[in-house]
């Protein structure tokens, strides 16, 4: 069975009957599931939900592949990018075995295959995408665009595995597809596993005709090889024809496969040219080829539910049943509605089947990452904030060591869009390279064909290849520029939701964290400017359920390294680290930075003057508002000595949050003991400000609390000008203080009229002279 | 001097090393911008922010560009993908004099020269970007991925215009630019103009080599090909030849257009081989080729500032004065610092000057749209919500109309990924079609060649083409699933970034807003589930300044027309409309929603039972919300008559926040007129619920209002289980009410345990069935 011949090609075609009329059934009945009886209105779902366009293509993929698989005894991931296709992995991972293993409720006999269609799109039951509860995937079906970076982000590192990888036409236009079809210049033959990527040409979306599929075949295919790719196409719409093109070219392209890794593993440097496959096939393939006098098989009429009256048209529940009986269940399924045994041959066995495979239920495969700790990288700190440090710097050289410590496991990897040495966090280099198949100058750096650092000037990419990593049961970390994380918005969604259903299904283990550091932050775009301003991430991040974000800003070097240690070690969790890469004061030692990561928020009591009770709190959360908080107590110290001022940094900003709202949220009684029930709150903060009023807004304390953040001015200027645009500089958090505690008296009047005049000063010098005072730069802390 | 001889040629480089020397020179020089006497620190700049590397490449592109415009006479508008070369255009701009028309301080003499060489990245100068404030620009150049698509913005319904666009090797590694080559498939060149892609490889983006330019040639051929594209390639480092290849080039590129316009013109049907320019030449061709022993011209060390130690390294600083020297600026400028009169004879003159191009400062070509009005779709609302329709598809009337009135002017289009029909929209293909080069068969409906639709499956292309429609001087709507519109968040943020700089630019006319139709929306997803919920696109809009964004919730089909109508006439902002497709009540009346949407936000007093003073408020924005809260205003009246219940819906969401903070705010006192000082309000809102406390937290009865909304539970359920899922159902909201208003004694007990068995009897009703009860799909409505 494991052949080519026209017996095993037919057995083929049964499976691929099999999964049709299981995809069709979820869509359509509620009962009757195997036409025991003649159809009637009764067995019909009342709201017919789904998509059967796509639906038969990736039946026929999935068929073929169980054919190769039994043939070689390969693994291979099965990546949906038609995610719609839903009907199709739940059909197929029914008939494998696989699906109810993990759903004992939905047996494979004939309750089963009821319960298999009675749950689809139904409420109550599974969703109409491939998602989280769909065994054997790594990829939501929802949004579009991503599914081959996922392959290939679960490729890397995975020598022995093919990643399949169907791309639908429609998908095909987005632009985050687009550009994937270039992961094949990172993928590693000796050291990655391959991707095969199948592109599905069934001509259209919603209700227009694709790009791809619509212009001629010279043209097609100069792209396809023009991206690096030497495609076989399987095309046409009879059946029998068809299954022998696709068994020929899909073992083709697995001896293709063979033979690139073999000549890589045995030292070629060629880069190789990847197969891959061109599908054309019907939209709505095997449906009702027309309804109502329109055609519907082969156009975008058959994208959703090509039948849709079923209930009340007598007609249209004939068409049905006619095309249900069409796929002759009663040669596919026994009596009890068990699929016959000769089905159950082709499919793999055990850990083989698609929908058991561990590399997409990546928790089973994860291991724990070797750790350095923080001390090498740690600043000693003897007095507060009379040292500097690169934040990032430090960062970079425990990554290095992360890297160094797994090297062997090869289970962790830094994806950037070409800024790691900008995020300062080069030292990486010193143990490996920027992963890269394409050509090699002498003068290049760091670029190897194994390395560990992926950059490639695409956040989605970066994003897509972190996901389809981790989601696999590895570990990685994504460096880049703050403001440009707003490009993986919506990725970041799709994965956040994707976490929060994973984490409710007891099966799926859980995967390590995605790890943002966002870096080159708002407050310092030196040589950009506005347009590279915007610290909104975190805004966004914050939508989604409490369950899977976390948000760290670390002031200085050591807490910064906390942070990291601890995010690298967790699970299951979206960390949005924000750090600064430059010169940054070290405010404290390793020990105290450990404590007050470990609390997310605390009281820096050798900053302020209060010993007991304050008469205003500066609150700071960030690196750039923290040096200005602090410069703010210093002159409070100075100039109004008598002033109980308390400074507390947040690190954590989840703890703002109510414990009712958050995991990490403090009670309304560590809240108080922190900020006062009754005092004022100056609260510099790193992003837009009404975040702080959003996360405080049910605290006792909460109309007391008045917030400084980024408010969208800002160009090409001085870091200290930063703050000056957007009123978070020191001078204007000392004026803060000022109006904001009652019956200062003279003496804070005229402290008021100083720090105006300090900050115009400070401006007119930047406006002259283009750069910040030496004072501002050279601060002296009296910590 | 329009010719192509080695005369020309020559002065081609002369224009070519003066735009050169002016670049270097913003770069670095605060002083002595002639050079008249030796090079010392005091005039080297404190801070050199700056991006060469791409520079002299723009700079060559435009000077080339302009013997062109000289020769043919033909309008060129200027794209620069490399916005980072920021100096290059200001270069050009005030070599050609454009520069010196806007901004009179920095005239085209040696006083000038020096003003535009220090305000350079400079604190209250310009920025290092091309940016709003560059003349000829729409294309902001801090984010990269969109040059592509807004070229082909432009370029829709302009047919005489020949839009350049250079797009670097490093913004050609992301998605949207990889996605945007296929707008050729789009382009009509019968109606529209004409697309030059210039691929500019250098062959590195920050400190890597780039994809393209490290393929083999055969690959590069066949992907540009393969997009459908003929391109010529101008390769090399000798300036000379460069030149000589570059004029060649363009001219055969400027006679292939013209061919192709007269052939589609003349009746061709058939789909043109653009043709377009590879430009491969060296990064940071003509500055330093080697600095303290590394090799910079030609490597990613020439990206930012090649020298960077000037005022401190004698030796940088002797290369640096080699280096501006080698441009021989004696032979450029006059002894008063004018460019000497055979320069300014190769700049076009007036409009044609790129930097003057009218097409870049679309406000100044911008006409009104003649608009139907909103009569001719509205519904009559004899008694309200007793009748239903689909608020989307009277919109869609209403702007097949806005078509038809403007089918000659040709400024107004509708963008979408393939959503139009989906939304309900499609009344607009009664007068247009879906624009379409591409194949086309006869079962397909509705494409043609010049249609004013366009549909790609990529949010980037059509966010893209539409703000480089926008931009040019014409209107358009993007009509997107609302949960997908996050795919375009950052895009949305630079445009917003570009309208905030635009308005306060005095020269800048106003355009077209931006006009975002978002629909299928997180209440209704009924075929999809999940991963299509999110109504956070209206929070990540709310953190850009209050003056530019604009977001409405309409609650139904005449609200809707009305939102629309004002929208398509405003100017300078973005709009956000969030609105369904599916039947809703039509709760008001033509002239009443006028009226309502007007003010923005306001009582229904038909809705509630308070005649003056409530008991407690019942809040709501959006459809779903509206709904939901007059359903249970009406369960109120009926259970609890004596209970005052004042009903307000919100229409304009910006109308919550403080007068002080938007313009549309409501003052203290308005707030509390509609909401009271005092009393409960239970807000139902479409997005997330925070939103409605971040808006209201400073309001008088801020601790009062009690918010309902989207909390991401949802999955392919039936409508009211979503509401059900997310505590938004109108039993749960007469529960709030319930809990919340004091002293309502026993009757008020029995309501809530009626209600909370109300919910319980949906919720089983619906998991057992599949389907909402019939009396919540046919809901009496008792006004």
């Amino acid at each position: 069975m494991t052949g080519n011949t026209a017996a095993d090609l037919s057995l083929v075609d049964a499976y691929w009957r099999a999964a049709n009329y299981l995809s069709a059934g979820q869509i359509y009945l509620l009962d009757n599931p195997l036409l025991t009886e003649p159809l009637t209105p009764a067995h019909i779902k009342p709201r017919l939900l789904g998509h059967w366009g796509t639906t038969p293509g990736l039946n026929f993929v999935y068929a073929h592949l169980n054919r190769v698989i039994r043939a070689r005894g390969r693994a291979v991931l099965f990546v949906t990018g038609p995610g719609h296709g839903g009907p199709a992995l739940l059909a197929n991972t029914w008939l494998e075995g696989s699906y109810s293993e993990n759903y004992p409720d939905v047996p494979r006999d004939g309750d089963g295959m009821r319960a298999l269609f009675r749950q689809f799109s139904f409420p109550g039951g599974v969703p109409s995408h491939v998602a989280p509860e769909v065994p054997g995937s790594i990829h939501e079906g929802g949004e579009l665009g991503y599914s081959l970076a996922h392959a290939f982000g679960a490729a890397f590192d995975n020598p022995d595995l093919l990643v399949a990888c169907v791309v639908g036409d429609g998908e095909a236009e987005t632009g985050p597809l687009a550009a994937s079809w270039h992961g094949n210049k990172f993928l590693d033959p000796a050291h990655d596993g391959a991707v095969l990527p199948i592109l599905h040409l069934n001509g259209y979306k919603i209700a227009n005709p694709t790009l791809l599929a619509r212009i001629p075949h010279e043209e097609l295919d100069a792209l396809l090889r023009g991206y690096g790719y030497a495609p076989s196409y399987v095309e046409g719409d009879d059946p029998a024809a068809m299954h022998a093109r696709m068994a020929e070219a899909l073992d083709g392209v697995v001896d293709d496969i063979a033979r690139i890794r073999e000549a890589a593993r045995a030292g070629s440097a060629e880069r190789p040219r990847w197969p891959m496959i061109v599908l054309r096939s019907p939209k709505g393939w095997t449906g009702p080829s027309e309804v109502d006098g329109l055609p519907v098989e082969g156009t975008w009429r058959s994208h959703q539910v090509p039948l849709s009256g079923v209930r009340d048209n007598p007609e249209h529940l004939r068409l049905l049943e006619r095309w249900l009986r069409s796929y002759r269940p009663e040669e596919l399924f026994d009596e009890r509605g068990r699929p016959r045994p000769e089905l159950l041959d082709l499919a793999p066995r055990g850990d083989l089947r698609m929908g058991a495979s561990p590399h997409a239920n990546g928790g089973l495969l994860l291991r724990a990452l070797r750790m350095p700790g923080t001390a090498p990288y740690a600043v000693e700190v003897a007095k507060h904030g009379t040292t500097n440090s690169e934040p990032t710097r430090a960062l970079g050289r425990m990554l290095r060591d992360v890297m160094a410590l797994n090297a062997e496991e090869r289970n962790f990897r830094l994806f950037g869009p070409d800024e790691t040495a900008s995020n300062r966090l080069d030292a990486v280099y010193e143990v490996t390279g920027k992963q890269w198949q394409a050509q090699r100058l002498p003068t290049d750096e760091h670029l190897e064909a194994g390395g560990r650092v992926v950059e490639v000037l695409s956040e989605h990419l970066c994003q897509g290849f972190l996901e389809g990593y981790l989601l696999s049961g590895r570990h990685g970390l994504f460096n880049c520029y703050e403001a440009f994380t707003h490009i993986v918005d919506s990725m970041f969604n799709q994965h956040a939701k994707w976490l929060k259903v994973h984490r409710r299904l007891a099966w799926r283990r859980p995967v390590a964290s995605l790890n943002y550091l966002l870096s080159s932050h708002v407050w310092r775009q030196d040589h950009n400017g506005f347009s590279h301003q915007d610290p909104g991430f975190i805004d966004h991040v914050m939508n989604k359920k409490a369950e899977v974000v976390r948000v760290y800003l670390p002031a200085d070097t050591n807490t910064l390294l906390s942070v990291a240690d601890h995010c690298l070690r967790s699970r299951d969790y979206v960390n949005v680290v924000v750090a600064g890469k430059n010169l940054t004061p070290d405010w404290l030692g390793p020990e105290e930075a450990a404590l007050h990561c470990a609390r997310g928020a605390g009281i820096w009591d050798w900053a302020g003057t209060a010993e007991d009770e304050p008469d205003v709190v500066l609150a700071c959360a960030g690196d750039a508002p923290t040096m200005e908080v602090m410069a703010a107590a210093a002159l409070l110290r100075e100039h109004l000595p008598e002033l109980d001022v308390r400074v507390v940094n947040v690190v954590d900003l989840m703890r703002l949050q109510p414990d009712t709202e958050h995991p990490h949220g403090m009670t309304d009684r560590e809240f108080d003991a922190l900020f006062t029930p009754d005092k004022p709150v100056i609260f510099a903060y790193h992003g837009y400000p009404w975040l702080i009023h959003r996360l405080t807004y049910r605290r006792a304390n909460h109309h007391n609390i008045h917030v400084r953040g980024y408010k969208e001015e800002g160009t090409t200027t001085t870091p200290f000008d930063m703050l000056v645009l957007n009123d978070m500089d020191r001078y204007r958090l000392v004026v803060d203080v000022v109006d904001r505690v009652p019956a200062l008296g003279v003496r804070a009047a005229g402290l008021r009229q100083l720090m105006t005049d300090q900050r115009a000063r400070h401006h007119t010098h930047i406006r002259e002279h283009g750069e910040d005072l030496p004072e501002i730069r050279e601060w002296a802390w009296p910590y």
